[in-house]
């Protein structure tokens, strides 16, 4: 903290309203509802102010409501568990609340540590020393025996992907056991990789119970993995961080859920939820859909969320933007023309649709490595 | 498994019309990104059936489709992450996709072992010989310190609540640390009962970042208590398994962040979520908003998530339903109407504007007292 007042962090919601009250009664509710979840008579007057949320701002905008509310760095504890419970825990349950934005006190973001590879340190791992986009290509689908997979791997690799990704639904399932497949695959894309000079990664996805979570970083370490795939969602925002912080790896966080929270009237927006608060707890690269594929963003709203995970924050690294969700192959060149090159493309279904996967790979790799930071937008 | 075939899991989803499409395809769209996730040309035949989703029924119901899709219990490897992620991973990100219902096969809800207490056991800790309903205290606000905080408790358990749980959102916060909170609460509620010759038990709650949680939970046991409050969406549900399977104790799990997945046409319905996997994950009471409260919850939306909670399931005990959210101690005796027996009603800002919170605890405990199985509706 600087001085003497903690910070506060200053969370945008947006709110339907409600009849019978105004846009300052409305914000109160939220900030007491988040803190103190008593009646407003009941708060000992010394309370207001560290505990309780402060309305900082409160207007009806259109059809809507708007209200900032900020509330004291010590409410959240130090802890992302408290953290997401004092910006969307109670409020969640009502309806038309939205947060739109959050602005971070530098500390809070800084204590949590940030991403500890970011698009540099990902270029890094994977032997990339010009700043360029990533390719990203995805083992799938489930169902298959772990030769079946390690074999894609290594078509993959041999393509010149940058990295070989597990499907974030590839977990423990009988047809192919975690450490079998994992330990497979990673064989596979390391004898493509000393056969080609390369160095490409694979990623696992360790996506588990809290019981088997230290057994798979194990696995994957001693397959030679140093980075993983998870989806905080599915598994809580702070297992995200304990492993970016404790397990010595790099992270690819999966928005598996996330879609629940992205309603337009209700929900947290992908900028936070994807942008600030995986960035937050470590995530390397953030995984979402681009516009064009399978899923409805839109090219406005992918762009925005890839501004967020770039923006300055709290003095950590940037997360890399991972495009995924149905990318063609064939348009990563207008893509980068978009993003520019601090993006990793996840390519799946249109390698897989290609009569040569390995082939597209490598057609796909030579698009990536044309394209450095001097022709970014 | 009975017989030789897997039994599946069948979700009910409703889907928003999609353009171009027909509730057929749209239904074989879900679940092959739930399962395989690869354009329908490049899933090797041998999976269909066994691993990719099968599509059971399709068709419009008035402005929106319905669709059945079952998923082989293998589909979720046996565990709590990967089930969450077939039933709603990526289909969450698309627009208005909702789970209304699932059908459970009763081994993969068995495995997961479901309550450890459930009503009966909750009654039998809190030493109610009589099948009735319970009351809960909660501690708050947050920004006490811990000798206020215990002498609340103190007040709730000399009043005749059968629980004091903490506010949700006490964690580790600087004004009552985790510990010195947690045993100073317990004493307090110990010495009451020493006084009273009751029983009562301090719920404290767990929900804490994955390296402080065992922490924290020795810190519980070794305070004495035996129940536990956690908030699964926060940590994971994964998380809530772990402590009710592992730790020896109850759980009250909170629905913090729930209602992200509440929306009317996206999401997943409460009666699933709440319901089925709060309770399948081993929730021994599953917390909600009661009717007429502060959230908009209606009266037919939490008779029909008391009526999931409690409903046959693969032979898991019942969860209790426990209503909170501003309910008014002099209205329990209508909800208890409602209700029934197996019900334990969450009472907080009503008992702290009472100008005893002791006499008002008490005359609560006596309208409780006097319901019994008898009148249940």
């Amino acid at each position: 903290m600087t001085g003497t007042a903690p910070e506060r962090i200053r969370v945008h919601y947006r709110s339907a309203p409600v009849a019978g009250s105004s846009p300052a009664a409305r914000a109160r509710e939220i900030a007491i509802e988040q803190t103190a979840e008593v009646p407003a008579s009941c708060i000992p007057a010394a309370l207001e102010g560290p505990v309780v949320g402060i309305v900082e701002s409160a207007e009806a905008d259109g059809p809507d409501w708007r209200a900032v509310v900020s509330y004291d760095v010590r409410v959240a504890g130090g802890e992302l568990p408290q953290l997401l419970t004092v910006l969307y825990g109670n409020v969640s349950l009502q309806i038309g609340v939205r947060i739109e934005r959050v602005d971070w006190p530098a500390e809070l973001v800084a204590s949590f540590g940030g991403p500890r590879l970011g698009p540099d340190g990902l270029r890094r791992a994977c032997g990339v020393a010009e700043r360029r986009p990533l390719v990203c290509a995805a083992l799938k689908p489930m169902g298959l025996d772990p030769e079946e997979l390690a074999r894609r791997a290594s078509r993959f690799a041999a393509g010149g992907a940058d990295l070989v990704k597990d499907d974030h639904g590839l977990a423990d399932q009988e047809w192919a056991p975690f450490e079998a497949r994992v330990a497979r695959s990673a064989a596979a894309v390391a004898e493509a990789n000393a056969r080609s000079g390369g160095s490409c990664r694979y990623v696992p996805n360790v996506t588990a119970p809290a019981s088997a979570l230290a057994r798979r970083m194990r696995a994957a370490r001693e397959a030679g993995c140093d980075l993983v795939l998870l989806s905080p969602l599915v598994v809580g925002l702070d297992t995200l961080h304990a492993v970016a912080r404790d397990e010595g790896v790099g992270v690819l966080a999966h928005p598996a859920l996330a879609g629940a929270f992205f309603g337009p009237g209700h929900g947290i927006a992908p900028e936070v939820l994807l942008g600030d608060l995986f960035r937050i707890a470590g995530a390397d690269a953030v995984i979402y859909p681009n516009a064009g594929g399978r899923f409805p963003f839109d090219e406005a709203a992918c762009v925005s969320l890839h501004r967020a995970l770039r923006r300055p924050l709290g003095g950590v690294l940037p997360s890399m933007p991972a495009l995924g969700g149905g990318v063609d192959a064939r348009r990563v060149g207008h893509w980068i023309d978009v993003y520019g090159s601090d993006t990793m493309f996840l390519v799946g279904g249109s390698l897989y649709e290609a009569s040569d996967p390995e082939s597209a790979t490598a057609e796909l790799a030579s698009v990536v490595r044309g394209r450095t930071a001097t022709n970014d937008p």
